[in-house]
């Protein structure tokens, strides 16, 4: 009995957003709305400069966020902040993700439940 | 005051499993496991013979899926498996996966309560 053709291709997996790098930045965004820095964004997102300002120019280009160049106490300072265009595109992503979860986690909670209980070796 | 450096770099997301393609192709063979011949995978994953082949080729290089051709009522037949070690691998990328959707859905949640109701469009 064949299962549904596509049943997994997951095809709302938007290759612009799926991007670990670019999924870091945006879920940042998402989750700080008032916006952050690129200090701010570069250090949660654990980036490089240079990585951060050619993700960032990708998703400007594409209208999901918006960078401000500005100044804060005389200094530079660079704000980025998610679009609601760009906050709609991710919300999109976020279901087709959730459904992956969910098809996933049925065998993980068995997985778990059949393991020895062993430990996760402590992060060096 | 500055959130944990890091904080959003997910960095539990594995490369080889996170793009696309191979990610349809794991979740597939995961929910799958006495495995799925070639042509069921194609039609799941709605990849072509080619891509399916690269993507293949290059899980079963790093040992997550193990591919045996045989033969089923005297034609060729190719079944795919995930071994234990993919499944290993695939359920701690799962582990970071649920993170982004953690992080991300209470901002989802709140949308879906201020949205005005709009109804998805149909699929055409």
């Amino acid at each position: 009995m064949p299962e549904q053709e596509g049943r997994f291709a997951y095809e709302g997996l938007d290759r612009l957003i799926h991007e670990r790098a670019r999924l870091s930045v945006l879920t940042s965004l998402l989750t700080h709305p008032k916006g952050l820095t690129f200090v701010e964004l570069k250090a949660m997102c654990s980036l490089t400069d240079g990585n951060l300002s050619r993700h960032l120019s990708i998703l400007e280009q594409d209208g999901m966020v918006l960078i401000e160049k500005g100044h804060e106490k005389n200094r530079p300072q660079t704000l980025c902040r998610i679009t609601a265009y760009g906050k709609k595109r991710y919300l999109e992503y976020l279901e087709t993700l959730e459904q992956v979860v969910r098809d996933a986690a049925k065998i993980a909670e068995g997985s778990k439940a059949n393991s020895r209980g062993r430990m996760r070796p402590a992060e060096a």
